[in-house]
């Protein structure tokens, strides 16, 4: 299978996280995908000009990280997502840190797509309030890491993103946060393997 | 259940016609409710401050629309989501839709959150791209309706959102997909029920 990725994307690296945690990291490739000017034989694979995108050995392809995270959790049997009553706590901790993802990388796009004269405070204002929000949540209750199911996978890499785009600032005030990141990444050797640089 | 959503929302409307389709509508209270303004009670309920949130009778609340629908999915014994080896080709399709409904909306938040000064119109064809290449992706094989799934009824909703917020300007050149959401709609009666004014 090819993954295209890029190291710095956390939807990306939910997957080689997963990847690695259920032993296939040999049977997928990654390829370094540019999403900011995607070139036409990617967009054929994913018309949303996205990553992470999987393609499998038959040629199909499969996007978005949910729906790879899924089809991961089939082929290991079961062992990615929670299973029986926990499933949907399972998938909403991942919804809620894909949502966190999104309202950084919307904060970053702010300056990447735009100049100081278009930025809009009150819109990344706004990206940032649900950070916030998400992060006090978490805060008041870290994550189980009975199991390491995609909800926690999710939270890592939302807050390692957060570490790699705003130095580490949401560290001050998260102290539970911090300390759950960092059991994570000891029962978890493939986080500190996927750091972007 | 309480469903908190917006009649304006493709992703609630996804949760409203698989309500519909699965005979659990009648077991679903719908609150509208202001993401533009969300009050806290909300907020506690989705940090990310996003509908639709699924309020279940023992209090847990589900979101994103995707976990709200593979819930429902269980629920009815898996007749929402598209089985065996159909499966990924199903939860793809819903994938491609949610990002059409993305890029749809955050060319809407341009107007909504921005005045005219502060608008990127490279921004806005940005995500007007995204959507074109997706729809053309749909309109060269427009999706079986054998099977009314998760991706049929997220791309019928995708459609829908662009019938409400961009005047039906998809329609030209995508005669198969039109000729396609014309069949959706006559099998699902739920879809017009749920057409925002």
């Amino acid at each position: 299978m090819q993954l295209r990725y890029s190291p710095a994307s956390p939807f990306a690296r939910k997957v080689v996280i997963a990847a690695h945690l259920l032993g296939l990291k040999d049977r997928i490739a990654v390829t370094t995908t540019d999403t900011v000017n995607p070139d036409a034989a990617f967009l054929a694979e994913n018309p949303l000009g996205k990553i992470p995108a999987l393609v499998l050995d038959d040629g199909e392809v499969l996007f978005d990280s949910r729906v790879i995270l899924d089809y991961l959790d089939q082929l290991s049997g079961g062992r990615l997502i929670a299973g029986g009553s926990a499933r949907f706590a399972d998938l909403r901790l991942e919804a809620l840190a894909d949502g966190v993802m999104d309202a950084a990388l919307l904060q970053i796009y702010e300056t990447r797509f735009r100049d100081e004269a278009g930025r809009s405070p009150a819109w990344v204002a706004r990206q940032a309030a649900k950070v916030d929000r998400a992060l006090a949540v978490l805060e008041a209750a870290p994550p189980s890491l009975d199991a390491i199911t995609v909800g926690p996978i999710a939270v890592a890499c939302a807050l390692g993103y957060l570490d790699l785009r705003f130095g580490g600032a949401w560290r001050a005030g998260h102290p539970r946060l911090v300390a759950w990141l960092d059991a994570f990444a000891a029962r978890v050797p493939a986080f500190e393997a996927t750091r972007p640089a």
